[in-house]
């Protein structure tokens, strides 16, 4: 199989970003498997025309159950609004389509166990949207881990920071709204931090949390989107309740002993996406920040004890994952170069028959962990995740 | 009153941080009270003798009783190991003198109440160590804050990260008994961040923590202080167990709404001594890191939009605290000015017979903190400061 | 006009990067001029195929000549190495094709002037392809400047650091060859800054050089590009004559009084490919270093006096340029955005029937430069501009 | 000899500087030579007498002919303004006493040689206040060179940037005064550069330099030191012509090959006082920024290829130069240790019956580039060493 034919349901933030990665694959990553930007899906028929011949999409069609009908089609991409997913994705996996699904998979755990139970016994390839993990300086850290180079880890403490949010008078964007989008913060920013951890780190034990909502209502939106929204009204227009959170922290202990500290808010003032973690271990540690996506901080205690020190690696070099297929040493990638490595994960793992990976197994252990948290909120008190 | 005769107690250190603050201040700062470095106090004649001589103190004493009994001294620095810290603090009290005390206060909260009653009652000043308040940077901070240029708190988060026995050959100094110490990263450490975030932010109204010990056991140390040691026997020496934490992470709730989030490790390869903090209001964001004690990073929501940014301020400005008594702007100071900004307040607050601050007040409200952090972790719940 | 056929020569390293901005355009910037990827151009027709494939190119031709022949081309792109420039712009030109050359333009700055000439007599779009103007950073550098932010302009620095031939075993490519490279770190590092400076700072009055070459013989080169290449006979491989500079350093009055000084080098141990500048003027300074693109640091003299420091601007903001176009903010971009920026002022400028910015005028004003600096190095004496 | 007996002429920033250092001297390296703050010298009798009183000098005199002649004096220390060293060092000569010396030496490189021959003939020991090369980080470098660590220097990189007379309302200080100062930030900033150069890559050969005095006019001062001063009359104050350079950058060319770029300006927006230089080697590099004094950033081709890059170097590690004198790991210095260092080395030098580093001979090398650059300047022509 050498041609991997999509259908894509959503084509807002994520679903531009996945549009540019099934066309740009080809271009730098000639061996992988090809996808065909075959039939793109949304309600609006007009909107969704207009992003098909944008984006690129040979066809567009208003009902994603055609869609997923269609017999024409290999990979259901699912990046419609977070409570759209599970309907989707089992229609998919009954019609044996292989699924990507944007994250979080689903609204709450026990819907995306069903997800991945039916993507499972349909033996279909599943895939969720943990795009950080396809960083190469992510990846650095992975291969440092792996290889035990940091020794035992002892420490991971992350935070996903943001302030779009910040001003009272921002709309009330369906991101805040607890029926369409879940959670706040937790479900959007934490949800990576705890993939990077479970990637990186590995399984958590037990957690409690703490969530704040600082601004408990917000101008009703005219139009909107997920990030960005007008209000006509200014000040005097109606207000609806934020049924979200603006922020959750949370401790945690992994499997392994590691101790972990996680933050995620929309408070964060100059924070437009900070989304940084840092792991100790007995040999060493690393320091990652999104926003300087294409560097990793790097210490080994082996050192000679005179030049002891954080290295700044810029992960562009040909020993660095994917920077061979890119551009020479030092000149950098962005955000979009995230989802075309997750991409080209995808096609390889459907063209082995294997799972890619973060698959939904890792969409439901990270549901796991999110609602574990809003439980301990909720409850006061520390939730071991065998309960869950 | 333009003379304040000196008695110290130890002379490790923290006495060398003192002894130079007090020896310093003159030179800067002439218009302050002027220490007079009269009488050192430890148990070993020879040693406290050398000492004395090389830091610069007039006489030296074996027992600090005679010490404090003495009428020729207006102020008792306390700053021998924390178990000590209560009984001189107390006699201190009695006898009248003034008392500036390292922190931790003392091992107990209840035993640091009783200081602060003694204090009290015999209407002496009273100062505890918290010297990085003392940073240039951390009074900007403050000021900010006060002046309401970072608007409404919403978060604090902080960290005190150090290395230092990261190795399971590192000896037990006193620093990782319980009996001496009191606790391990907690009292320490993360005291020092308590201590910040009241300053800065505010009362702490709950909290919940967790602590480990990575390293269970270790050599015995032939020869000892509280930060270095060795163990001459190599991998056969004795080993005895650490009976302190090794990190302690915990989660707050400001009275002011604000969320908190604290971690205190001594286990985090490649830091040497990372105390670091960020606020984030609704006007604007700080972030301070010890290591570049000098800067702060300021954001400000009200920035242009295309020039919003954290700026790396360079606190040694003729409009920084102390910045005008030293060098030029650009020339940087170094640690040891902490405790020289640190003896100018308690010098004037002295001379002015009005409290220094921080105070024992501040000590005890630290204790209770630090307690209720070692209660929620032993009890695995939130703990609230009323409880205390 | 809405849609523009190119016929592009040359498929390596730029290759690949036009290729992508002229595929990635449309998804983007979807108002823009429509690049139709019409005919890739090699001379070795197997190499040329399979690169036609892989980079999206509908046709191929292996003689530039026939390419320029046809009537079914708009642009000729030439990205082929640079002693190829000159005959195929002459051509192009002439065949009232528009152009689309990488930079350096020509190996002298006659040779660059015949072509300018060429394209300004046949009236076609002619551009070169100083792609770091077209970072967001720098877009925000040029605003600053123009609207008189940053006050009179007193100090342009600016340095492009590379390591990649540090190695003396790293063999003789074509770019370490004066006869097709023309210049080595000169022409290749300088001339960008040198393009920076005429963009953001204005003509340059007069220059004094200093040029070294460390490595004076490398291996001969099996198999090469302009960037790598493999020797497979190691230590006895045979060696030839590095023709070109492996650094150039030289300083710069500009007509406007500023004092320049730039240095360009490919032995800067540790610096993959740093592209830094700063400009510094009476009411403020930029710092800008490519390997962190997205960021500008920027001072301002009128910043509060507790409060002055360089602002980190991430320049991913709505108020930045072409930041709508992509991601939300804190979403950063890479190195190849900068190519499909400047293919949209191509566009723009074609559909406009003005000149696109920069043109062969800047190229030509580089190249003299560039000889300037060479006149200086080997006559040792400063070099008017007015003697060019 | 374990008492050094010192007369010192001149209070203001530099006498402040090296008063502490020697009060605080023996605090720290009780090993070491003390200091005995004999006799402060001053032309104004009320100031000097303060001055002494605040910091710590035992008696003062009004004539430094005086005090030069007392045989109760060990080691003359001239701080007094660069046009007064000459003769001060001249009559210390001749009265057999130690002499240390501010930078420059002297106004002239004659006048310097001929303190340095007197100096000789006297057999006195004689140092010159280049007190950058007192910082660990930059005793790193020093080591790392020497060690061949670095490899073959390719490259040394400088720049020293104020902006303290940005202000064109800021007054003429004698500092902005050719007859005083003998040169502005060429003399002031640039000879740190130099001689930074000389002691961590090697001696000059050739030098060509370019200069300029942005603000040609300044209001004259009312009073005033070096530094600062207030001029009452604001804008309609009397102006008087700046003699000096404000900003003065000059490339060379090292005896063993390497090359260099200088630059020194008083007009850097946002650069209090930024003293930075970066060394590329065969085998590494090196990175340092004195407004961040205790790091030191470090490459090494040698480290695995996927951990390549810049190491954050605290210097404040027990491996590190002065370190456990001090303070525990991470506990940073500030500007004033770098003369308490450099009085370190003055007193181990006379004790040891050698001549300090810096002393003298460095002084007249540095003066030979200074003044080499200047010849370069007003004759527009490489100037060769040899020539001076």
């Amino acid at each position: 199989m050498n041609q991997l034919r999509v259908g894509m349901i959503g084509y807002k933030f994520m679903g531009k970003a996945h549009s540019n990665a099934y066309r740009t694959l080809p271009m730098f990553f000639p061996e992988a498997v090809k996808p065909e930007m075959a039939v793109l899906c949304g309600r609006d028929g007009q909107a969704v025309q207009r992003a098909a011949e944008q984006l690129g999409w040979r066809q567009y069609v208003t009902d994603w159950k055609e869609l997923v009908a269609r017999d024409d089609i290999d990979l259901i991409d699912i990046n419609a609004p977070s409570d759209a997913h599970k309907e989707i994705a089992l229609a998919a996996a009954k019609a044996g389509k292989h699924i990507f699904c944007e994250k979080p998979l689903a609204l709450t755990l026990s819907d995306s166990r069903e997800m991945l139970q039916a993507a499972e016994e349909a033996g279909v390839c599943h895939m969720v949207g943990f795009n950080y993990r396809f960083s190469p300086a992510v990846k650095l850290v992975k291969k440092l881990v792996e290889s035990g180079r940091l020794g035992q880890i002892y420490h991971f403490r992350a935070w996903f920071l943001q302030d779009w949010i910040l001003d009272p008078e921002f709309p009330l964007v369906w991101r805040l709204q607890k029926e369409i989008a879940g959670s706040g913060s937790h479900g959007d920013l934490g949800a990576h931090l705890i993939d990077l951890a479970h990637y990186l780190v590995g399984d958590i034990s037990e957690v409690i949390g703490m969530s704040e909502t600082f601004i408990k209502e917000r101008p009703l939106a005219d139009e909107m989107t997920g990030l960005s929204a007008k209000s006509s009204k200014g000040k005097d227009a109606p207000k609806g309740p934020v049924t979200v959170d603006d922020a959750t922290l949370f401790l945690a202990r992994f499997e392994n002993g590691a101790l972990g500290s996680f933050e995620a808010t929309r408070f964060a003032a100059g924070h437009r996406s900070t989304n940084a973690f840092e792991i100790n271990g007995s040999l060493g540690s690393v320091k990652f920040d999104f926003e300087r996506m294409n560097e990793l901080e790097v210490y080994f205690t082996s050192d000679d004890e005179d030049v002891q020190g954080f290295r700044r690696v810029v992960a562009t070099d040909p020993a660095h994952a994917y920077a061979e297929a890119w551009w020479p040493p030092g000149h950098t990638l962005g955000f979009e170069h995230t989802f075309i490595h997750e991409v080209l994960e995808l096609g390889e793992a459907i063209s082995a028959s294997r799972q890619p990976e973060p698959n939904f197994r890792d969409g439901v252990k990270c549901q796991a962990v999110l609602e574990a948290v809003e439980r301990s909120v909720s409850e006061r008190r520390w939730v071991d995740l065998s309960e869950m």
